[in-house]
């Protein structure tokens, strides 16, 4: 059981004020819902007076805001920020025990780190490398040849294909697999023929992986996932695809092979890209586009094939005046019928 | 081998009529392709007369079907559901040897029930409870204070995150990931820092959970999957999600986090929501439907942004009209321009 | 490492005319900007010029292409299909040791063919049968009664489920399932009672099986893939499917149950059908085509519903005119209006 902090001991972390009892002991952060007594939340419009009226001991709000002075409350400049920062005071480290555990399976040229986690059952293959501090679950397959950087954390049944090589702090969830062979095949007559797929994946430091998401190695050469770029739950990135660095691809997105992407680029969730095409910086698509031409750095698209998203508003709302429209339509050409006839 | 039914016998199991011989002998139950001389079948309307000519023994059709008095057959209310009866009594229980495999590794601290099935090279962490008459596959990995219900089934390379709790006799299909890390950032700058995600997954009793599908962990608290819910392949279901009972989520469906689903909803292939909406009981979304705000009880909705089923028909059948419309705008713009002209 | 070969040897390897030095050695083949000094690529237009400008010692280009006599080039028919040889030539074969690992366990009626390699902790169950020559990854679970052709590949954390029967030559991506259950159900009012899966997968020669895809077992009978269908990352593929032979399914398609799939048929990403059609041969369906009736052999598909090709383009176009439609609708109106008063 981790210790309670008091609520200044708190507002000191996050560079906020206290209002209400500075004295008040929290020892748990939770959501509106679950918050108890001794628990500290957080709340942004339109939700502060679902936590006024909380169990809550206290609530993380932003500055201004304007909440009763009866429950206490820290004002701070970015609310969530806080509240992230307060979860982590309230997290206790997973217990993880060090070392290699005797059922894993190291081959005889793999080398493991200082201080890194091999959990029962993960295996090591040949010549691969396993960072200092790195945690590696029961279950996960680390190909030949492949280095896995410092710090990072690699879930249950993950399957790493020989010589891809990840960077430091690296978060890679249950099920995913790097480096899987690209979808290349050459037609002989009717016969798909394997084109053989030999490069490998390289993910930058800080990236996130989720669950069961596939990235494919690249034909040749590699596919590039750039620093600190997050991956939800079964995306597909494609052979040879670069993303750039700060990206985010929601759930079930599906990039093509050869696609470079700009660094800070957020693809909603279920949007995908043709193959071969190029990504500016800073671009944002809107759930489910489907992106097929390149598109220049700063742009806000959706739709399918995707278009600027305010065209897309505007064109989603005149097809639900479609039935108002042929009415009209028709209409008119009664008028225009009655007219012709009066001549 | 299991022993032969008689018809007779057949039709007191499921509430139907035999016409033909009540004696018939029936070693299997299959589809209406691959019946042979021993089999029974099932068929309806418009599969009726392929079931005639088919080689099995017997088939079981809906009362008051006109079907040929040459064939075996049995009358029921619900053909499909006395099917399913029948493939259980004709479905040999599996041959699962019961207890721990020597090559599966159990935590200290963890607890097996009695009865319970646990493969070779599963891995079992500390203080998780697998429950009487549970079976877990190879490859499967529980978390750290687990606790998975009574006569569960668990395939093979399932992961489950630590804390998740999961309810008497559901079924998890292999791949799946319970308690994934929520997709939860806050933005300082152009870095997206990670939010700890700290809750749980809690599946209720009864619960289907398909291949390679995503079940994320609450941020804090927990993602509820309502008794009885059913979810199929490649389904991603995001952080602190709560799902009724009695869903059906169809393959590659998408729940952004934080939404909240009444009971008895289907959501077809494909569909998708936005985050933190609310959705009522007894609603049915079509495959691919994109909802983007809240929904009442009971509405069946298709499209993106998802709205009434028969506006979204009635707006697509408009669309395909579209170059109809556009010829006769066209035309009208002549008559009118003829008539002003003759002013 | 592996020899050089002359331009001239690698040329009578392909077909192919040289041009230049036919004596110059070449150690490695890669994509253009990859290359270096010692390697070959290959290049088509309109990335002609780029091939030109780089360090590669030679580039395949294709017959009667304008290219720079200073480059040394080898032209051939089919560039692609030209380089995937080459790449063959130059890929050694991977380091796989064969024989059954002493830490894989391997049931006791299992059978394990001549020169097949079963890596460390691969579970082959009871009856299961290994091909001559297959590699089967760590973390692999082939359950009871399957049989795996002959030279299969089949990667980490991949699932089998029992009795499913896997053709010659077969590649099998990391994370994919086999034989997982169909998503079948009788309602008995609001429960959705499981109607057991009984059936298989059966996967025709030289099929391959992207990472994490999902093809389920037939209700009773079998799920066919027919011989060189090629299923791409993350695919569903629902009970009771027949999919033809060299068909492609691109990332994220969607196959419900009891769909009839010709030959030679094309799924690109995220395309779906609904259940229960039948598909003719030689079909091509675009990106997120939702497919949701029978299809005639060789029609060219896109949009949702799925409609021909060359009226889904049309008809996206058009409506990108609907701003303009509804302009010129109204100036019509106020015409009319106008007309009507000078009567």
């Amino acid at each position: 059981m981790l210790a309670g902090k008091t609520l200044s001991e708190i507002a000191g972390l996050i560079e906020g004020t206290v209002t209400g009892n500075q004295g008040t002991l929290i020892f748990g952060v939770t959501n509106i819902e679950d918050a108890g007594p001794q628990d500290i939340t957080f709340a942004v419009a339109p939700h502060l007076q679902k936590a006024e009226k909380s169990a809550a001991a206290a609530v993380i709000i932003p500055r201004g805001a304007s909440f009763s002075r009866a429950k206490p409350a820290i004002a701070v400049d970015n609310p969530r920020a806080a509240f992230a920062r307060v979860l982590e005071l309230f997290t206790p480290a997973p217990l993880i025990e060090r070392g290699v555990h005797p059922a894993a399976v190291i081959a005889g040229s793999a080398q493991i780190g200082a201080n890194a986690a091999i959990m029962p059952l993960a295996v090591i293959d040949e010549e691969a490398e396993i960072g200092d501090g790195a945690v590696v679950y029961p279950h996960v397959y680390i190909g030949r040849g492949c280095r896995i950087g410092k710090d990072c954390l690699i879930y249950a049944n993950v399957s790493v294909y020989a010589g891809c090589q990840i960077g430091d702090r690296v978060i890679i969830h249950s099920g995913a697999v790097i480096g899987g062979d690209g979808f290349g095949y050459v037609d002989i007559g009717r016969e798909h023929r394997k084109v053989p797929q030999v490069g490998n994946v390289v993910l930058g430091d800080d990236v996130e992986i989720g669950c069961n998401a596939c990235i494919d190695c690249g034909t040749t050469g590699s596919t590039l996932i750039g620093k600190g770029t997050k991956i939800d739950n079964l995306v597909h990135v494609g052979h040879n695809d670069v993303i750039g660095e700060n990206c985010l691809l929601i759930a079930h997105v599906g990039i093509s092979g050869s696609v470079r992407v700009g660094s800070n680029v957020t693809f909603a969730g279920q949007s995908a890209t043709v193959g071969h095409i190029k990504i500016g910086d800073n671009c944002v698509f809107g759930g489910r586009a489907g992106i097929i031409s390149d598109v220049p750095d700063n742009s806000v698209y959706a739709g399918f094939p995707a278009q600027p998203h305010k065209d897309w508003l505007r064109q989603e709302a005149l097809q639900r005046k479609l039935p108002e429209f042929f009415r009209r339509l028709r209409e008119l050409e009664t008028q225009v019928k009655e007219l012709g006839r009066k001549k």
